[in-house]
């Protein structure tokens, strides 16, 4: 068994779950009546198009699948099958079409694939190696694509499966954006470069212009595609701005930047004051920390799931952009709040063990992807500072232990002490 | 001796010229008569400030004897030790104000010293050993400071004399720029980074934006200070568009680039088609393509001689952007017209010699500017293009001899043939 197998067979990743109920899942296929009572609606209506799936799920495409596997407490089942059919699908199938997605300030692509299949695609920008201006503010930074291939895989090997699969993919710029767009103000913007790459820029508000083209070699590009969400028309989302949202301005300091007792406030405001919101922002906080990600403004739910339902940690481009600083101010949630989910600390403390030290396992997990095969998608220096980091968040928990009871959010049964390798 | 020395002693850097004439000097003091009746003049004039230089030359500021030995054959004579209490001046005089200097694409700044001197400032924006992107057109590559102190030094080891003195100096970006600039538009641009670097980017078209800051370290900033020409009131100048400019698009060539016979048009064409002109241009293309400069679209003349005189090399930031590649089409004047300065050609023969070798001399030379303390103002890698380049450039006159008469311009007299080291 391979250290990343290994990890995946232990308890505190294997927890026990209670049973879904119907009010559960995201969505579920409709019953026979439900189903022809629609086709006698979209009969009557000539502009919608008719999508025939079967009722066999064997018919589904994988990223159909994927979306029936949404349930209230995780964004996928790391263990069901369709997540390698659902990569291989990003990886492999025709690209249809490419336009720009709207939204954010920098360039990013909805690509289509057979079957409806779609994913966003966020271009190289920058080598492998190359670390951020030390000038520059968090929201000036380039977003990555391997952050974002990267960044599944973290929150995966974290136990969290929050974030939606991304894929690495080599494409060909010019088969498969520039002859396939329908987006004219795209496909303006391409051109041949003077080292005779082919380049184009779109159309945004940072970076879209001639001087930072995004170019093939001369027509290979590296790119992730992230698996989409179900529409919002099916599956409609709530945003909710961070309460250690940063300020976004080069001379002003946010609220919880001034106030260290500021988790106070947050502690007693909907819906920081009950469930598991809090300590889900902590956990976010530890996966922003760990890949140093200071781009965390906002972070999503589905709104069918009311208040009670994990948190979606989606937009991961500008994670990784240093290697060689971390930036504690990003445990401010932790270290401020002073709590952590029990399983959580668990699993952070089963990463630091030589055995399953969280680069070997990241380096592993990475290796799943087809990108791989061009560059390790993340650097040896990137990837001894995940060690680095996760050696700071354990210290910090330690540290509030030491000054608090009840740092500890005790999500799993007393019981399993034992089996998850605690003393009782 | 050393080399550059033994180089500035050769006869091929000591040629006789013919005396000057009174028009032959761009500014000359006024007599005492005509200094009275300006001083009557100015005192009717409530506006105008009387500056007060006394008629003993010791008394003028190393900028203003500068100016008064501009002359109609070269910007300033090699020999004349003012030079050295110019950049002396430059390197070391207060700085009372900084503010943005209009014209251009790119931040500039202008600095003033006591007794009215002005330099043009250009900061530095990137490592000595960073190379142009491949992808980036000509026309969207960042101006470099060194690029502007190494231009003066290879125009004057070439015998051209044409650009004005450039020199390097280590500046305090918060005393010396902020705390001294009248400009709101650029001190509101001043900011603290996240390294806690001082910082700013003033006002312009191009990186002038938080994503593309100039930073000290904390304070400290790298800039090119050039010295100022006359004032254009006093010394009007003509500029010139080259018929060699490039088309400053990303699709459109230019005619040259279309036209192998474009050199016919030009040679028949005023002011190409009598005196030095062409073969001054294509001094100006030698120099630009050893540095590599694709930027040359204008240049520049005194009014005051009309078309007998030399060719300003103004606006040399652009050069050596790349080391690892040459580009061919900068030589197109030379290679097109297939003509070339005697002496110039001589002087390009002498510096590929082991004992002259242009990269060695180079090296000699940048290393009289302050800057170098702080590193090489050219990389290694730069300075061996330039050996690589001037080889270029022979053999390209080589090949035009080869197929055509009349390729030298002589411009040198027949007797001095054996002291200039050629055979008779």
């Amino acid at each position: 068994l391979s250290m990343l197998e290994e990890l995946f067979r232990h308890p505190l990743y294997n927890l026990p779950r209670p049973k879904l109920q119907e009010d559960d899942w995201l969505l579920r296929l409709k019953t026979d009546a439900e189903a022809e009572e629609t086709e006698q609606e979209e009969k009557s209506n000539r502009d919608s198009v008719t999508i025939t799936w079967t009722r066999d799920e064997e018919t589904h495409p994988p990223w159909l699948r994927f979306h029936l596997g949404i349930s209230r407490w995780e964004l996928y089942d790391r263990k069901d099958l369709n997540l390698a059919q659902l990569t291989h699908y990003l990886a492999t199938q025709r690209i249809l079409g490419a336009v720009q997605k709207k939204g954010g300030t920098q360039l990013k692509l909805l690509v289509s694939f057979p079957n409806y299949g779609q994913a966003l695609l966020k271009p190289m920008r920058q080598s492998r190696d190359a670390e951020t201006d030390e000038n520059l503010f968090y929201f000036s930074d380039f977003e990555r694509h391997n952050a974002e291939i990267a960044a599944f895989h973290l929150d995966r090997v974290l136990g969290f499966n929050r974030i939606p699969p991304v894929v690495g993919r080599l494409i060909n710029v010019t088969t498969q954006i520039r002859e396939v767009t329908t987006d004219e103000r795209l496909s303006r913007t391409f051109f041949t470069s003077p080292a005779g790459n082919v380049c184009f820029y779109g159309k945004c508000e940072y970076y879209c212009s001639v001087e930072h083209p995004v170019c093939g070699r001369p027509h290979a590009l590296e790119v992730s595609l992230a698996t989409m969400l179900p529409d919002l028309s099916l599956a409609p989302r709530r945003s909710w701005r961070s309460p250690w949202r940063r300020s976004y301005s080069r001379t002003k300091l946010a609220h919880w930047e001034k106030d260290a007792a500021y988790c106070d406030t947050v502690k007693e405001t909907p819906p920081y004051n009950r469930g598991t919101r809090l300590v889900d922002l902590i956990d976010m906080a530890v996966l922003d920390f760990l890949m140093s990600n200071m781009d965390r403004h906002h972070y999503e739910t589905f709104e069918e799931f009311g208040n009670e339902t994990f948190l979606l940690h989606l937009d991961n481009g500008r994670a990784f952009g240093r290697h060689s600083q971390d930036e504690p101010s990003i445990l401010a949630p932790l270290v401020q709040c002073c709590r952590i989910r029990r399983s959580t600390l668990l699993r952070l403390r089963l990463l630091s063990r030589p055995d399953f030290r969280l680069s070997d396992v990241m380096r592993e997990s990475l290796a799943q992807d087809p990108l791989t095969a061009v560059a390790p998608l993340l650097s040896e220096p990137h990837l001894s500072a995940l060690d680095r980091r996760l050696a700071t968040v354990l210290a910090a928990v330690q540290s509030c232990q030491d000054r608090n009871e009840d740092v500890v959010y005790n999500d799993l049964d007393e019981h399993d002490d034992q089996q998850l390798g605690e003393n009782p």
